[in-house]
């Protein structure tokens, strides 16, 4: 008899990975090709590659884990962990203790505790809390030498993050939800994209592990929470119950969209481009308004931001209407003066040019 | 004192249309360039040009038609009015002379009340009065030489269909609403894209307008009905009163990006094709598999869903799995054999070449 549905989904998930994995190391090891300086660095460039698995302790992250330790072994791999104390819980060392204690259990090695602060940023809370976690995993990646990090986001975790795209309304790339390949290196690896929330939980308890439940995960001061608790429930009350398979496929025809375009931009920046001067200099861009005109909207909208960009513009404080009103002085030019945008830039048209430039003409 | 600004609103975004409209108006008129055979044709292309309204009595339609019968006189163009009649209720036959007479009395002329037999198809019974409607309505502006129709949906209906759209899962261009100009040169405008329903009601009570409410707006019966008051609520609580603006700008971008990609893809069909005799005979497409593999993924499936639906494939039988099969044969080729695809359609590799036809080859 084979393991449970749910347990030979999850593994079979992994395994797809950790063959995309070997391949890429193959090809192009992710092992440091310079060795480390740190001279306590543990990075063991031979021997089999290492995968580590970052795991917080609820059900998503330890069905990864008690896959990986399943199916790296027969692929000839090593298989350790990584968790993460946020410190931002009363308990949360203890329980990062614990939860090490039980990927340790399963047999993966190295197993780490990482404890990091989480500051302040404007993004919020949660913001500051995944940019500590990122940090320390990537820190422990390179100190081991690992060939990659499995993060165990889900499909359902997929379909909340088009929905919070959504609602930034800013477009196909913001729809495009998290890579199943990402960071430096590609080291960061989501085997559970396609995977069901409900899978991981079955997996976890026909294979009696325990799991933690992140009270943060329920609590509705959350944007995510209230996501997941009540704005994906009324949805698929409303639409049916392929609306996160169809979120989630909404994230990767968005990506590869998003990607064209973004490859078309590159193409068009060139060919716009007036003065490569300017461009070198890094202050100033000057582009050609006929061949701007000439480009589609969606691209040459991509073309006028990124200019904003270079010239200094905090990508953060770009808006859609600036690049709209940038878009007038190409698509609708009568006499308009020069335009100012966030970061002291400025957007002006001169003649069959327009100059993208930080600062005002006087300083 | 100049009008509430809920009326300014409306006003202000039909004035706008109708300044394209008669831009467009000048530089290719609209109305027919050979006269209509049809004997009864009232179409007069001398005279101002008419822009017609088609309102159901609701308020985003009744609002529409108050701020027609306002601009158009100002800017020299006549306004009329089409009300259909979906015979589908109780009543509705005196309902649409009901509209009718409140267009009259707004000072529209001509002003007509049209009524149509919805069928049935496999769509559904909304597609169904949808597809009755615009018959009557092509129809309509076809015998009054109209250079325009204006359709009251608003940001909220914008907002709506791209849920609707989201719900698919079926790519950026599912994503993106309606458009603010469409159907043949052009014809059909939709000035209240921007305008929220709130102002159009707003509009209607400070104007006195009596407004009908379809109570298929308010029926769970219909999926729409169900997005508009279960699922955009929830969505706002859970992310923030700005969800329907940003879910009208999604439309708006998404439009922009699968305009552009489509325009890539134009040029990325000619550049695959290998053989011109198999395009014409529409039967048969022969694709070089080294120049499909040199295309970002976005690009090449498009080339691949044109491809299978001009051998014959519907492309409402044709999902996202298939084409990822199509797609194997080019990024995954180890010897896979012919792919079965509706509608009859098999690709096959052959060498270097991706066959695409109708039919087996035994045929």
């Amino acid at each position: 008899m084979g393991p449970h549905p749910a347990v030979a989904a999850i593994r079979l998930a992994v395994r797809r990975t950790l063959h995309d994995v070997l391949s890429a190391h193959v090809t192009a090891p992710l092992q440091p090709v310079v060795p480390l300086p740190s001279p306590e660095s543990p990075a063991s460039p031979a021997g089999p590659p290492l995968v580590l698995v970052a795991c917080s302790g609820g059900a998503d992250s330890m069905a990864l884990a008690s896959a990986l330790a399943f199916e790296a072994p027969r692929l000839g791999l090593r298989a350790g962990g990584v968790t993460v104390d946020h410190g931002l819980q009363q308990g949360s060392a203890e329980r990062a203790q614990d939860v090490a204690a039980r990927l340790t259990d399963l047999g993966l090695s190295p197993v780490e505790s990482v404890a990091v602060h989480v500051g302040r940023t404007h993004n919020g809370p949660e913001a500051a809390a995944r940019e500590a976690r990122y940090a320390a995993l990537d820190e422990a990646a390179e100190r081991y030498g690992a060939a990659a990090v499995l993060l165990g986001h889900t499909r359902d975790d997929q379909a909340e993050t088009v929905l919070l795209g959504l609602a930034r309304g800013s477009g196909t790339r913001s729809l495009s939800g998290m890579a199943a390949v990402s960071g430096p290196g590609g080291r960061y690896r989501r085997p559970f994209l396609a995977v069901d929330r409900q899978s991981t939980r079955k997996a976890c308890m026909v294979q009696s592990l325990p799991v933690w439940d992140d009270p943060h995960n329920a609590d509705p001061a959350y944007t995510r929470s209230r996501v997941r608790h009540e704005a994906l429930p009324a949805l698929e009350k409303a639409l049916g119950k392929g609306v996160v398979e169809a979120l989630a496929r909404t994230a990767q025809l968005s990506r590869d969209d998003a990607d064209a375009l973004d490859t078309w931009t590159d193409d068009a920046e060139h060919t716009v481009r007036t003065e490569s001067a300017g461009a070198a200099s890094g202050v100033s861009r000057e582009l050609d308004t006929a061949r701007l005109y000439a480009l589609p909207p969606a691209v040459r909208r991509r073309v006028l931001r990124r200019a904003a960009i270079d010239a200094g513009a905090p990508a953060g404080s770009l808006f859609a209407r600036h690049i709209e009103e940038m878009d007038r002085l190409i698509t609708a030019w009568r006499g308009q003066r020069a335009l100012n945008l966030p970061g002291r830039v400025e957007a002006v048209r001169q003649g069959g040019r327009l100059v993208v430039r930080h600062g005002s003409p006087k300083n």
